[in-house]
């Protein structure tokens, strides 16, 4: 560990904000990345299980990606192109098109929206509200959007919330698949829905996540997502699904509903869209909803070329056949093997989630973080999840090779072990 | 101009949103760019008065920037760091620190926020709400922060408000300096504010722009900005300068609220920040007022280390020391000369706006289109601005060698009396 | 039945607002009242079990209060007090607080509203946000609280909703007791305000009716309704207790919430609380959350004090000591025994509600209706309620002689065999 | 003035809330009325100038309406009549049909809800909002539309605002004709809607009081108000006048905007529509804005058949013919002659207001209050209104005769002299 932090972390500590947050857990200075790996300025490797929140699937600084960026950036392409046509911008589409919609008989138009997901999540939402005439919009407990005011009302988490400072409005909270006990949730909203007097005004969308990244990695049923989609069709509302950290492969499949089959009128995309990590986002939008006039919904940095060259270098690579989908289903079952394996060692604990984004709720904020921490001495990045911060989230790169991977986890055994040994020498 | 659009363009009427807007006024498909030029797949060369909006403050492509930029690439320096700390974040804020805050005696820390405009807009008005205890948010007539829904309520177009499709709140409009003939916005602000039965409830922060960019190159005066800030102080509100599109220099000075010798409790920034066109966004919050908890605003793309590669670069390269302002002021001098010429043409124009983003108001927005659509099949890209887009706006890279400059205005001289032509021959 | 209707009502079709109802479906023209009969300008009597919709608890134009108002107008008694002292208020509250509140052992005070129910509502909305600092508010399914904007919002009726023409903001809904099959909504609830990411912000308040009227007469057991009480107090949330409907006696006891052994915050009445169907409202609220400064709710009719004098009438003849409780514990058996004849002449017709507001479950609103409006043709006035008007609702005056019940259910069971059976001539 | 106070009040300290008010400043306690005479419990008689706020313009038990009501009562009368049609409404609808809207040339419909102003003003919001599909609200400083949620949002006092303890939402704000110095604020609310960037969305309704009861007796120009009207048609919004304070003849004329020929889309009406003060409120809407389906807007008591009962007396007697009018003319001016004279006592001090709604701007709320408190000492009931309460309000009943308005005039220079001999006294 590195500990010439008071020194290189001065300007950090006067000047940054205090809503800075990572590099409270993860204190080091990082200044290389390969890969799986990261390195700090002392030199000290890390292996990343984290990938960026899931915005590194293909890890860092892929060489394919890289090679196509520094050669955009050498031949002097344009870097900004606000929402002109670009090459770099035709090339993303073309391969997008081929690669990504096509195969999937999907007919989606392609919004470029401010690049954050948050923007995107509130472009998707003002769609729904101007293409229904309606304002409601159905969210779920532990579901994350981002925190700007349209986005962050269909947010969850009550610390998120709370920095609004001020009321969110438009949206109306429902409990997610398997969310309490005995509750039949896609059947209450149904209900309430269907009731003249059920008080839930008629919505403009449901919005939802297929696996919950922030809210501790639930993984909502096929059939339960099925029912949703069934349930907005029957009332008129439109179906966004939030893909930002599920989809780009996190799940298994380049979209999360994939399994579940369902067609929603609307998704959003950001974190991995870009392959290398470069802000970028989007909405794809189902042709009759496509209801925007031209810069209705605007934003200087919609064309980020880099993100676009990268893009499509990472579509090319890992999308254009089935291989890499094929492989994530062997990485996704070695995950739970790993994870049952961590699971073992505590009591109680048990593996939540979806193929590449699964993780252990050891049943209390202060173990999790208390394991993250221990992992971080030993080299490993890795973050908790959920309301309570309860779950051990592995977001690990797609593309980590299995010895690192086999690495990562023995560092994660080594630091449950010596944290529950902790637990046990403490209370002794 | 490119007369292959139909099919180059084909994946993008096929797969864009409708939402895409410059590409309709600027049929281009661009695939290089250096300085202050921008060229087609067809090999036509334009010269750009748009400058990404002002998000182009130094031109294309900057050879330093590009070269720091390829360095960190290549060197496979971190691409996206989330909110830990990397060595590329370390020296733009040491840079930021030197060059920009301590000179001017600011003690502002900086957060970064999403890497968008409205996310640093959002982040402000939450802020201050946070902070203050309080909702209500003056802001202006004509006044653009952006288009996500806690931004958007302070924006003041129409178009973009009828976006969201459900009502926005929190905020309170205002006139802007001199927007009503006869009526001293900020003498009426004071009373109403003043006034225990005006209905306008005590205010967490006035959010406004020194010079409003997209509502027609308004620019306040410095006694009524001086004024804002004493009513904003005496009220117990936080004052927010937008500086997204007026900062970098822009207006003349680093800050655009400079001039007036305002110290702002929360500044926005992005567009220009970065040097290079990439996406980055910061708010500048007085520490009295950095009131977020760790991530209490969060977002993936908080950590875009190329953005942060090539903003250092741009600060140490154009801001260690007062040599590139005292260019800007030569610089406006010749802009103003130059859209004066413009105005001479055209009965009833006058010339608007202040430093390096000034404009000609032409009457109407149809004239003004015509206008544009003429410059640029002369070869010249340069946009509309105002609620009526009836101001020519000339957002030149702050960099334009003088040739260009000039090569610039005569293109947009003949495209204003080749318009006059027309119109004056469609009458007769 | 009249039938010079049309011209009688004349005037209304010309000058009445289609927003006129309950004349729609008891087309006549009223001229007396006394006890539980109405008569009409032609001279027909009819059995009023609608009872100005519980607002007529103890009949028309009682003779003790009608004396005791014609005295206090011919005296020239105060007519309109504003919020100042009058003796009538004065023998009011010495009256409510002796034979009501003091023998509770409640220590509420009273504060005297707007006089309509919805007033109440407001004030006591604002007074738990006020108090608490907090905006949120619990509203359940079927909850009927008013149609002012603040009230709109915890009101579950969609028609009522959509008079609104915009979004109503600061309530949260969730399923009342018994909603939906197999779901314990107290438990849902318990769990959704207690995770940190369950997305219900913390409550100021939970607003609940104990039997609710306008939703279709569901009673919430005492079990759950305890149970909410509990999680109010958990989570630092009043407990609002709208009894404007279910309140002076119509359940039963004099509130509501006394078989449950509730201690509610606040309590709103209205309705009957003057006796004599006069306007008047109160909200009953403990000392420590007696938190408006003067006149901060405000109302030019807070002072009516005719109410003051029949209302003071009505407390010291029925609610003195507790024979008419007793005597309501008979009539509420009686009703449940007549009600349940009705049912047995409809197959899956179930009987629903509490004490004296009772009714009839008839699965449709169609049938409900025509019961009702057949009904209406033999002399009795009764209405309907519930999300599909399906339930034939009994609200008669809780002062109806035995004789007038029986011979008002001997027309109600008619009405329902002439239905029954043009129903099925009309299938044959 | 009565000194047994704390034993009569005793049960108003102990029971009612601290939301009381006017007891505060008049604390005596009333038994008996007549006219313009009030008699507290121990015999002291007071001349009214408050007249119930503009409750009873007609005077205390006038004794036509009163025979009328004691008859009433007497046989049996419906008290409560929902919305049902009784001979009540009959008689008012054809009164109120023959010699105030006939007469007026008004086609208007009468709506019948909730008996209180607020209630009337919601009723009437929503029916804008709902007829025109906008939401947006113009409303003015100083304006006083009542308490609710929906009204509040229209009400300027901010003392009242902040009872809410939430964000009120749907209302801009913007200066009231001659509110601030040198703004036309006529021309600044068109140049504001016509903006497509003025921020301010296109409005429902434009809601205004012609003179502004509470908020200081503000007295809109003629001029000003039909310039509004015209902004309110251009622009597609209703124009809402809520005549509740000034109108029943309070500004000199039955509508307090006939004077300026206005034909308002929405009216409303409550204070002294009753004649008697008994609980009554009406919106009167043009046919083609009569948008309401049965009981969209409802309420318990919309059908008061008392107060329909004096209402009707009331019309018949003061309104058949223009008399009363022409009587309100001399009295009108004998106020300003009266009030001139008041006003002439104190430096700096000025007459405002119109028809019988006048008063003194004194200059501070503590002057007024003061001579308010010495008046009640002397007799004379009489209150403060403005922002500052610094306007003495005289409202006596339009009925006071010649004998008693100068008494009470006599009182009130008593209490001027009185107070500013006492305050040069404390200042020596």
């Amino acid at each position: 560990m590195p500990n010439d932090m008071d020194q290189t972390t001065d300007v950090f500590s006067r000047r940054e904000s205090n809503a800075r947050s990572y590099c409270r857990a993860i204190p080091a200075l990082f200044n290389r990345a390969s890969g799986s790996e990261l390195f700090d300025a002392d030199g000290n490797r890390y292996i990343d299980f984290l990938a960026g929140c899931s915005s590194l699937n293909y890890g860092h600084n892929d060489p394919d990606m890289k090679d196509a960026l520094i050669a955009h950036i050498a031949g002097d392409g344009v870097a900004q192109g606000l929402d002109m046509h670009t090459d770099a911008k035709q090339s993303f589409l073309a391969a997008f098109d081929e690669c990504i919609l096509k195969p999937r008989a999907m007919d989606h138009r392609v919004m470029f929206t401010g690049p954050t997901g948050a923007n995107a999540v509130e472009a998707a939402m003002k769609i729904a509200r101007k293409s229904t005439g309606r304002t409601n919009i159905v969210a779920f407990t532990n579901g994350f959007h981002g925190v700007t005011m349209g986005a962050l009302a269909a947010t969850g988490n009550g610390y998120h919330r709370s920095g609004a400072a001020m009321d969110t409005s438009g949206v109306t909270r429902l409990p997610y698949d398997d969310y309490a006990k005995g509750v039949d949730s896609a059947e209450l909203l149904e209900q309430m829905l269907a009731d003249p007097s059920g008080g839930v005004d008629a919505p403009a969308a449901i919005i939802l996540e297929t696996v919950q990244g922030e809210g501790g990695l639930n993984a909502a049923s096929d059939d339960w997502l099925r029912r949703i989609e069934r349930i907005a069709r029957d009332h008129g509302a439109l179906l966004i699904i939030d893909d930002i950290q599920a989809g780009c492969g996190r799940s298994g499949r380049f979209f999360s509903f994939e399994k579940a089959g369902l067609n929603p009128d609307l998704i959003t995309m950001a974190k991995s869209i870009s392959g290398f990590g470069l802000p970028m986002a989007l909405v794809l939008v189902r042709p009759e909803h496509d209801v925007f006039g031209p810069a209705e919904h605007n934003g200087t940095f919609r064309g980020n070329t880099h993100a676009f060259v990268t893009a499509t270098a990472a579509i090319r690579k890992f999308w254009a056949d089935d291989r890499f989908e094929r492989e994530l289903e062997l990485k996704s079952e070695r995950l739970t093997l790993n994870l049952q394996k961590i699971a073992d060692l505590l009591p109680g604990a048990r593996v939540k989630g979806r193929g590449m984004m699964k993780g252990v709720d050891v049943g209390s904020g202060e173990l999790a973080g208390a394991i993250c921490a221990r992992a971080f001495e030993l080299g490993l990045i890795v973050e908790t999840s959920g309301a309570h911060d309860e779950v051990v989230k592995i977001l690990a790169p797609l593309t980590t090779p299995e010895p690192l991977f086999d690495e990562g986890f023995g560092m994660l055994g080594q630091a449950v072990r010596d944290v529950s040994t902790g637990m046990r020498t403490a209370a002794e």
